[in-house]
């Protein structure tokens, strides 16, 4: 199933909202640690696959690369994206992520940023990168974590006063659709396994380079509310790795 | 702290009781996958770090590796594993693990069954193991899973009805010592995150080259009561890699 969320007025709004829509990298809390994970992007041909509002896009461009492609579903989200964007060498496509059929070696960087969790097969949009990505190449892509995504309604347990008791995992194994509940709408997400991202990879011919499940920095930890939460279970995954 | 919890009569009494005890590497739920990690033994000098009653040991020698020499911190298992040994080629060494000292480039195989989760640093023993593996050599390794040994209890939660809910995930980035219950009794264990198990790795200049998560195979399922409560959460953690 290909949702597109981000086109229903209501929760586009409330997604426009939340920090990372309003300040960009910097309001996102796992930025700190992509950005590590990120390759040179100096001379480099870019693809971004679930480009949203454009941030990684023009960081790309920003940081000396050729070319960047952002590809995504939402129409809303593109316009905006555009409208933050002054270089000639971003294009935006509004399609699915699973239709991209780009030509052999095209790109020398794939990245992907809490995208593929809405999509059913990381196999599929997989052998499509490995087809347009070239030899070398590196791939960088964040995801919500399989322990976050498991269960499905993606809230912690409380206990008898209200208080957070722990995270739960149900039907780790059960990969496919979840219904979970993201600023207060019915999300589609597609939990998969750890061992679905990993060996995928792997068995596809990319070499893994870098794993991260990012916790908040010492900053937040200690100036926002109840961050401190962020550290009793994993939210995402951030994978690098590079084509052989 | 090196616990020896497997020398005490009663835990040793109730761990010999096991299937994995009785019936070897058949009777180990995950075996069918391990077995694929693991390398072709012929030719090969082989460390053996938790070896307990030496299954895998034997495994090797009988799969024509050179030379084995296994490491357990019990006494009553290494008896036992001498016991059951015939080959000349197999030495077992009762010290912690944590204090093995080898030569450098002394091992091409290195391989550990669901023994680091007892051990305090990955990063120290991954130090020691790197310094005996020769260059190309493989190290494969089986732990509890973090998401099975993060909260620490290693329970599921219950509901009103003593039904299984789900399994509860907490202090996941708190690594560090946990009280667990094994077998009815206190075991110390020392959680660790999948970011420290997979970055400690690369860093140290191993390529993963297989991650998997073992799920009961299908005839289990359909012949172990409840074992199918097995796939709502991953219990063990399978990884291979090769020194550079």
């Amino acid at each position: 199933m290909k949702q597109n969320k981000y086109d229903e007025s209501i929760f586009f709004d409330k997604y426009s909202n939340m920090e990372r829509s309003k300040k960009g990298l910097e309001g996102s809390g796992e930025w700190y640690e992509l950005k590590k994970m990120l390759p040179d992007f100096r001379g480099k041909r870019v693809l971004d696959l679930g480009c949203g509002f454009g941030w990684h896009c023009r960081f790309a461009i920003e940081n000396g690369a050729k070319s960047v492609i952002g590809v995504d579903i939402s129409r809303k989200m593109l316009k905006e994206a555009k409208d933050k964007t002054k270089s000639e060498h971003i294009q935006y496509i509004c399609i699915p992520i699973e239709d991209i059929d780009f030509q052999e070696n095209f790109f020398d960087v794939v990245i992907s940023s809490l995208t593929f969790h809405y999509i059913q097969s990381f196999e599929d949009i997989l052998s499509k990168i490995k087809k347009c990505l070239s030899s070398g190449g590196e791939f960088v892509f964040s995801v919500e974590h399989p322990i976050f995504t498991a269960q499905g309604l993606q809230d912690w347990c409380y206990d008898d006063k209200g208080n957070i008791s722990h995270w739960p995992v149900d039907q780790y194994f059960k990969e496919g659709r979840r219904k979970a509940n993201f600023l207060g709408e019915e999300v589609i997400k597609y939990h998969k396994t750890l061992t679905t991202y990993l060996n995928c990879l792997m068995k596809s011919g990319f070499e893994i380079t870098g794993f991260v499940e990012p916790k908040p920095v010492e900053e937040l930890l200690n100036t926002v509310p109840r961050m401190v939460d962020e550290l009793r279970r994993p939210m995402m995954l951030l994978v690098s790795s590079r084509k052989r």
